[in-house]
């Protein structure tokens, strides 16, 4: 792989840079993607030889992307509780939670980490759509009253089974008590810092929200430093572990064309809510009708495929049926697997696919449990 | 310059692509930058060379990216004059219109080309930020009857001295009736099309909307043949020829952070409208009080400058005053021009002032008049 060239990254500013951006280029980041409107350092190595450092060690990314929208004032509460089917009478002041983020239809617009920072003080960490777009789209038709923000915030993840020794090298002890999806708000070196246990891996893992974007490279420093000993390195998020674990990414697996139940995200819709809620008839029609499609994990046979660039169809006897939203290698597995949208009657266990590959052409596949690792642990259900 | 390396762009379909895009790597293209979630071709050649060919001859532009806001239903009307500072009133079915979208501050959340295509029936083709999320929420909070989607349309630029011949080629004499801001629509071989005289020049420009996705290579294909007698060429959009002729993009050189007032964009606000407006009370009391932040034209001593990559500051005797937003070196003028946004107080002609480029050190610099080419066209007033 070449080292990278700096004129192919855009130039002009819309695209910002993170905190990290130097650092991660001094440390050798070779590709970036572009995700709310940021660099996304997305690999510095093969990305089979980060996926296997994050499976034997600890790894450091930056997700400054995941842009926080920070919602105060006096209605907080009550629209956040608005804008997710979660139920937040549940989360408690320094608790998280997984929630979705749904149109009137019941459409996925987002699927963020909630933090309940203070009773009427919350933040969503995104990702990429322009939920503050949305949000002050909601906040100017109902009148309630919020403020609406994004804050200097910049997450870093630290993910891998060494994870929480870096951390606690850092933070001392009180890391041993950190629940998952809980978090507390600390300093380091006089960087100001919300440390949570979250993370896209099924590993153990970390979240280090920088509250001072003037810090960003100092802190990325001290991470490695007090990673040095556990051989941490920098790297990308890994789709490969990530859809082993069953996670989904948003504007891939799922859409504003998708709702909850399609992508077994159902879990998340809370039908007892007795709030308010943005696509609350909606989203009990679909529940009470049934899904027409399906998000399901499936196999695909034969060597090892690329990593796919575009929606890949999908039949069912000769019939076009679905298609494709993320397909990989998993090298534990040894095998293809991949998410499929197809409709419910071709949803169940077992049903055989054939899957068209640009330049490769059909493959066999057929549809298997998901997570296709994991399943104790599956998609963060705090 | 080197090929493209494909290997560079975003791996997964979470970064959509064109339309037009497998012609776009086909002819050439060797670098994309990512807008509204999908790939955008920045250039095929020196971006320099690019603009020499604009002044001169023609060029077809991939801007698939400008992704539409389609509003339909018995309130789009109401709803889209609702959601921008101009008075709709004087937008005929068949003409188009330059518009900000504003939220309950003024800020400018985006600045759309609008297609007024039926009494009820509005495109609002993008800038980078996520319109369609805004409008939902809009929807949501007002309970305004409108149908809000994004529709299979896909807009592509001709512009330069020539583009009308070439856009004559293809359509016929009625090119030659089309005043600017006006559209027709129409078909070519069966490829559904809306025909506009818009652009992001200066130069007399064109832009085709195809309304059928699946037709993108031979709508290119043919704008390719009808040009070629005029040495009609691919390119991106040109940073230079937008910057000289005093044209902005948004989100560097005007954001959610900026008013109208202060970008020079107070011609869109039509003070005298009657009709409700997001922001209408904020508009008022800013253009009331006067701004404290303006954004001018400014002139860079000195050898030829890089196009800047972020927000150079700005001193003004030692103080710090500002940023420069965009900046590049004009052939023509064989000047270092650039946007600067700085304190009211700062912003008169001739007022001296110093930019600190990184890797360069500090240069000089005056406030002059904008746009710096063209005084007479300016901004698309229509």
């Amino acid at each position: 792989m070449k080292p990278f060239d700096m004129s192919l990254i855009q130039r002009g500013a819309r695209v910002r840079r993170s905190p990290f951006f130097e650092a991660t280029l001094r440390d050798g980041c070779r590709s970036y993607t572009v995700y709310n409107h940021m660099f996304l350092p997305s690999y510095y190595a093969e990305p089979e030889d980060e996926y296997q450092h994050l499976l034997e060690h600890v790894t450091l990314w930056d997700v400054s992307v995941e842009r926080q929208v920070e919602i105060t004032g006096p209605d907080a509460f009550a629209f956040t509780n608005l804008i997710t089917p979660r139920d937040l009478h549940t989360c408690a002041v320094g608790q998280g939670k997984y929630v979705l983020i749904t149109d009137s239809a019941g459409g996925i617009l987002n699927d963020p980490v909630l933090l309940r920072l203070g009773e009427n003080h919350f933040w969503l960490a995104l990702a990429d759509s322009d939920i503050l777009l949305w949000a002050k789209g909601v906040a100017y038709g109902t009148g309630m009253r919020v403020e609406l923000g994004e804050p200097d915030v910049s997450p870093i993840q630290i993910q891998g089974p060494k994870s929480k020794e870096v951390v606690r090298a850092l933070f001392g002890e009180r890391v041993d008590d950190l629940a998952y999806y809980h978090f507390f708000e600390t300093k380091l070196d006089g960087i100001p810092l919300v440390v949570t246990r979250t993370g896209w891996t099924g590993e153990v893992g970390y979240e280090l929200y920088l509250r001072d974007g003037s810090r960003g490279v100092d802190l990325w420093d001290r991470v490695l430093a007090a990673g040095k000993p556990h051989h941490i390195r920098p790297t990308g998020p890994s789709d490969i572990r990530r859809i082993e674990a069953g996670m989904l990414n948003h504007g891939i697996d799922m859409t504003q064309d998708d709702n909850p139940y399609q992508v077994g995200l159902g879990w998340l819709v809370d039908t007892k809510k007795e709030a308010d809620l943005v696509g609350k008839e909606a989203l009990a029609t679909i529940r009470a009708a049934g899904v027409r499609r399906k998000l399901v994990g499936i196999e695909i046979e034969g060597d090892r495929i690329p990593f796919n660039m575009v929606r890949w169809p999908i039949h069912q006897a000769d019939r076009p049926v679905g298609h494709v939203t993320s397909a990989i290698y998993s090298p534990r597995l040894k095998k293809n697997i991949a998410y499929a949208m197809v409709p419910a009657e071709s949803s169940a266990l077992g049903v055989e696919l054939t899957v068209e590959i640009p330049e490769i052409g059909r493959r066999r596949a057929r549809v298997v449990p998901k997570p296709f690792i994991d399943p104790e642990k599956e998609i963060p259900k705090s």
